[in-house]
């Protein structure tokens, strides 16, 4: 699968649009990183970027695309949305391989109560991610 | 003037670095918009928003810009920097109107304590401009 800008957009738009746990498996690289809005530390790894990128796209609901830039494999989104009620703005920066797959994604969003109530939805389901996974390390 | 955005881009940056106020006063629409980090109401208005840009623009120091995207008249700026020695990524969203003149600006920063920071920075500034402002309506 070669690296096509368009191929990966009209792909990401209908995982955000359905929620496709698998298909967003399937479009990360095999060591892909992610820039959480909350965190400035960066999540890394196929595992970890999978199940929080499916419980963010969980949490921001409705989401909607609105303008996006595109330069080569760099790609700029910008969304808006709700979590919990609350209105927000965001913007995804995402890079994508020769394969056509996303290697980074950074996530920003704007209000401040916004980012405040996407930390109080996701952060218990993280904790339970990580102590589930160090239970079988 | 017409809207040349390599010309707008060129203007932005020496702005930015210089942070100088009186060009960025130059460089506003008369009646633009500002969609800051902590806030989802935007401000209106060329007073209010120079204002404002310019406490930002001290108070994210050093700030540096990255990747950019531009389409037409609308601006995707990705910069990093720090607020009170808090690391941060932001983003810009810039439109900018016929005569090259910044008509709407969306700031989005990750992560969360940088966001913390900034109001704790600027919401003094802003308290004390919104006081004189309706001392002397």
């Amino acid at each position: 699968m070669a690296s096509d800008p368009a191929a990966f957009l009209s792909r990401w738009h209908r995982i955000v649009e359905t929620r496709d746990e698998v298909a967003l498996g399937e479009i990360l690289a095999p060591n892909p990183s992610l820039g959480a809005p909350p965190y400035w530390q960066k999540f890394v790894g196929h595992d970890v970027v999978h199940y929080l990128l499916g419980v963010i796209l969980q949490t921001i609901d409705p989401l909607h695309y609105h303008r996006e830039w595109s330069d080569d494999r760099e790609f700029a989104l910008e969304f808006s949305g709700q979590v919990a009620g609350i209105e927000l703005q965001g913007i995804d920066l995402i890079t994508i391989d020769d394969d056509g797959r996303l290697v980074n994604i950074d996530v920003m969003i704007r209000p401040a109560d916004a980012v405040a109530e996407l930390i109080e939805q996701v952060t218990p389901r993280m904790t339970e991610f990580f102590a589930a996974r160090s239970s079988t390390n």
